[in-house]
């Protein structure tokens, strides 16, 4: 019996899905080694997830959508105490990515009332508290005995923390800092879990010391009584309310009212305040960006996996879904028969790869990047910074696009929460607003082109940094991507530098130009903001595709390589049609190129036909973490939607009470 | 003193929205009449709005974001039954244009109990129901005696009406016909209020008389008992379960189990069976296109609103909100200041007013077409058609883009319910779905213009109908756009024909070509359909700004029409860069015409600076249909959301009990 390579088919499986599968090229699990990284990785997942299925408590007691937000919360923090006691019979607790893979197979996406102790409020203790505090608190924080979060947004303040409202006055006489909001803008503001779940905080505030503001610094705050959980007197705390997503995790507000704490509650591993007020700086006052970049890396994963969910759910769905003939002797085909469908989702898988892809190499660099620091070597942080500014933003943002795309692409049902795609919609595009809105972020990258732009037109080229040496390289004249056989994707590469350039070196004139005018610098800047932001898509969309390239070119598996060379070829020529304009304006493309383009486009499309549901199903996301009915990996989706709706909270019975209290006498009445 | 332009400007309001206002070049009221078709429907909408104020047992009685489901669903059908009583005293319920304001105020634009009664039961037993019928039903379903909704789609067919699965078998002997649900996918899914709420449906079957199916035709169903409002025998009734939005309506499912129900109860005003089963065809057994055209023409005002209250409430908000700033020396700047938030904002101003223009044109040739077909002229009516189909997609899907970006453009307090904004995106890009899906749609569009194309190829550009007439002019060589002064937007307008008479005739061309090449019709059109939806969607573009042109031309209020006229120049120059790739390839466009474009962008958006606000002020939406604490006509939004805030459900108790039943204990056993 020939084994087939993708490995979900089971007995019972809907044919028009097991038909699909059996069209894949290549092995799935081989996949799922370059999809996480390696074999390990990807094995240890499927034991994971194994485990899981085989732990009731651990499930959904009823599907997410039919809950209220409370019971949301309680169905979580339910979760989050079994894992407490079992977390280490399921994976190894110190491997972040066995740790992340559990998180979003039992609490999901949605959020949990602890989701912030582990990523903000324990590294801010172990980052920014002194030896001595850490004593105090690291090991209460890891033992749970309390639960913590990081406040630093504001009501009236969100990126520009220079403006944050809140003060830690010094009080000599009591050697206490007093927590003051001084008006309503100053309540702190969304910080995740601050508003019911957490009893401490680390919280940022502008501290001042006999009259003397030393800027933003972060304390140690006890919010609520240990034994009561009742918020102390002094704090004005709360949930902000309900938002488009996100809904389990209560982001709160927090107010002070001289609000008193400890002078060693402020965190003292850098700078330093002694009894008598004397001020102690840290010894390099430089921005540090690594914490910001750490999570911009490491969110590029996140959106890979949101997207790879909702193309998941929409490419199984559209196998089994027939609707429509395409020759009228023939019966319904499916829905991944239109040439239209296929446009909407595998350009999109292409670049789920891409941003998977690109977000490993992110992460590696930055760990590269780490050790160069640690040896002396500051420089690189900030171009990475400016990379993963410009990463955050696109990635984000094409992911949102390309959710919206497969929700839609499964017609009424993809509205339907049975779909869950508008649940992972809502969760995703968060992204472009928390931690860095993306306009902001484009122009973070922006500054780093613009001053790399002066390098090249002050002949200092030889000074660029690694990502950006492209910008000092004369290009032809023309782009070859139809013209040199077999050169792999390297023409492809050059036009998309070509691009990113020219826009580059063209808003820096421009904002030069306006600077030379006698325009302030931050006046031309903002003249010129929507063309550098421009430049910053452009040149982020290059490292995706370099990203992409180099990883392709390395693998090894003939059958791995040969399906990802499709889904690249796919891929480069998408991207460059979406961005054409650009490479037309100066004749670097011609109007036959773009015809090949999007010849090739269509070519593409066709051959990622027969590995479209394989591609996608080697992200190997069980039932459980995608919860979603037309996703289903049996595909058997009718008979499934019609018992969720059943079970849904409005079929509790047959009458509802806006008909008893309502309707019912309102048409008595009419009767009469 | 001097009477201020702006009719919005009240007493303690923010002075950063009221110094907005003090600029505007016009007077809101006058625009208001503009938008709204006529200076009396915009009073008219003032005064419903004004006595609606009045009226406290009309507004929510708490935010509906706060609100479960069941909740929202009890609420709204509160309101129903004090409209059914009160409505004659705030509005002429025989005006669809007040009935809809009425609407979007009381109710909201989630949907009510109720929405598919008037909008849908009541229409289709006029149009299809005999006079002997409607004496019947009408007059019932008119005063509210009974509860009806329009039941079509079904859990395995939405789209491709001839393959619904639902059977009516007429039975000779009882003269009844037997309606039956033959498997799961042929239930009936989707319809509004079907769920819970109504009572009778007019329900598509397919209609078998002495085993020979005579296609899809619509029955009279009585779904629940009239006393009880329990389903009667024979019927699976229920709700679908939550969705994305729209989750005041309960979209229902429907299962019939060899159910049976009169022969006078088929809907006889066109089709006829005789007791012995004799069927008589109607008349002309043409599609009638006008019920579908008639919806989608509606549904442009819909999205325009939508669009324009996302932008009202990030607009006003953006107004207020000072962070950063731009000259250093100076306090935080409103963040309008920011020509990336302007460039979120402004082109999306432009194409609200293009919907709404496009909208009313297209609602004015619909009542002109139908008076033609009354006078035999029945060709018009497939003109329409694929113009509508085309403007629907194209407008919902813009409409979804402006919503987000003005929700983004609001930075995290947009996230938050209580902008309100995600909810009016799930609202409107429903629109995307409903009523024809959007790739169908433009390809219903695709068709009629390849047959276009077909006339000019053969030499008949004589017989194009007006909607498509450029495509058989020939266009000069290139753009004239900065080329000659004075010529208002023809130049513009040529631009855009000859952009959309490219893309037309060369996919069709390539349509052409593959069926030449033997390759069957309907495969040969799948193969070219994203190009062909390329052409679609170009055409029905210019249409747009042709629109927009035709209005603004007919202005005689100067200073409307300037205020218009810049807004115009933003539209004409935002688009043509949007869609600059298809004008380079030929070179039609030239760079030099891009730089042009492009700079007229930054002029006019820097033009409409000191209207935005009152640009979307006088759409005149109140508070109360907004919606939206970011949104407030005060703009006196941070002491607002803090109050809503602090109202949410969450905040009821100070300990949530998911931290009394699983985090309190978790804490305490770690800290034995």
């Amino acid at each position: 019996m020939v084994q087939n390579l993708n490995k979900n088919i089971q007995e019972g499986d809907n044919p028009d899905l097991t038909s699909e599968r059996l069209t894949s090229t290549f092995n799935t699990n081989d996949m799922a080694a370059q999809i996480w990284g390696s074999e390990k990785r990807a094995r240890r997942r499927r034991e994971i997830s194994a485990k899981i299925a085989q732990m009731p408590e651990l499930h959904d007691s009823k599907p997410l959508p039919f809950m209220t937000r409370e019971e949301k919360i309680m169905e979580s923090a339910r979760k989050l105490t079994i894992l407490t006691e079992k977390m280490g019979q399921i994976i190894d607790p110190t491997d972040p990515a066995e740790l992340y893979h559990l998180n979003n197979e039992v609490l999901g996406l949605e959020g949990n009332p602890m989701a912030l102790h582990g990523v903000m409020f324990i590294p801010a203790l172990s980052a920014q508290a002194s030896d001595e505090q850490q004593a105090k608190w690291l090991p209460r924080a890891l033992r749970r005995e309390i639960i913590g979060t990081y406040a630093q947004t504001e009501l009236g303040h969100g990126t520009n923390l220079q403006n944050l409202e809140t003060t830690a006055t010094y009080d000599l006489a009591t050697q206490e800092f007093v927590l003051h909001t001084p008006q309503i803008t100053a309540l702190k503001w969304w910080p995740g879990n601050l508003g019911k779940s957490s009893n401490y905080a680390v919280v940022v505030a502008h501290m001042i010391i006999k009259a003397k503001n030393y800027g933003p610094h972060p304390f140690m705050v006890q919010l609520r009584d240990e034994k009561t959980h009742e918020p102390l007197p002094g704090i004005t705390i709360g949930d902000i309310g309900p938002k488009m997503a996100y809904n389990i995790v209560d982001n709160g507000f927090l107010g002070f009212n001289k609000y008193r704490i400890p002078r060693t509650n402020l965190l003292m591993r850098h700078t330093k305040v002694e009894a008598d007020g004397t001020y102690i700086k840290p010894p390099h006052a430089k921005i540090n960006y690594s914490a910001m970049v750490h999570v911009r890396a490491y969110m590029l994963t996140g959106q890979a996996i949101m997207l790879a969910s909702a193309l998941n759910i929409a490419t199984r769905y559209s196998s089994v879904r027939r609707q429509g003939q395409i020759d009228k002797s023939q019966p319904e085909v499916k829905v991944l028969e239109y040439q239209t469908q296929q446009h909407r989702l595998f350009p999109s898988i292409a670049r789920a790869y891409a941003f998977q892809f690109a977000g490993a190499e992110t992460v590696k660099l930055y760990e590269h990047v780490l050790k160069e620091m640690k040896s002396g070597n500051v420089s690189l942080m900030a171009d990475l910074h400016a990379l993963t500014s410009g990463l955050k933003s696109v990635v984000t943002y094409q992911t949102g696009e390309g959710i919206e795309q497969a929700r839609m692409a499964c017609g009424g049902h993809g509205y339907s929460m049975a779909s869950y795609i508008s649940e992972i919609y809502g969760v995703a595009i968060g992204g472009c607003t928390y931690e860095g809105e993306n306009m902001v972020m484009l122009l973070q990258l922006a500054r780093y082109l613009v001053k790399s732009a002066a390098l090249v037109k002050s002949g200092q080229s030889s000074k660029l940094g690694p990502l950006v040496a492209y910008l000092g390289v004369k290009s032809e004249p023309t782009s070859l991507i139809d013209r040199i056989p077999n050169s792999g994707f390297t023409e492809y590469v050059k036009t998309f530098q070509h691009v990113s350039k020219r826009q580059t070196l063209k808003a820096a004139d421009m904002f030069f130009g306006l600077m030379e005018k006698g325009e302030k610098r931050e006046i031309a800047w903002n003249k010129c903001s929507v063309e550098l932001n421009r430049a910053s898509r452009l040149h982020t969309r290059l490292f995706i595709v370099e990203a992409f390239v180099r990883r392709v070119n390395e693998i090894a598996d003939i059958r791995i390589k040969e399906a990802l060379t499709d889904l690249l070829h796919l891929h480069v020529n998408y991207e460059l049609l979406d961005i054409a304009s650009y490479a037309l304006e100066d004749g670097f493309l011609s109007a036959s190129q773009l015809d090949y383009i999007r010849d090739q486009v269509y070519l593409y499309l066709g051959k990622i036909r027969p590995n479209a549901v394989s591609l996608l199903d080697s992200w190997e996301f069980s039932d459980i973490e995608l919860r979603s009915v037309l996703g289903r990996r049996d595909g058997n989706v009718y008979e499934n939607l019609f018992k969720w709706a059943k079970s849904s909270p409005l079929n509790k019975t047959d009458v509802l009470s806006s008909v008893t209290q309502y309707l019912k006498p309102m048409m008595e009445k009419a009767r009469l």
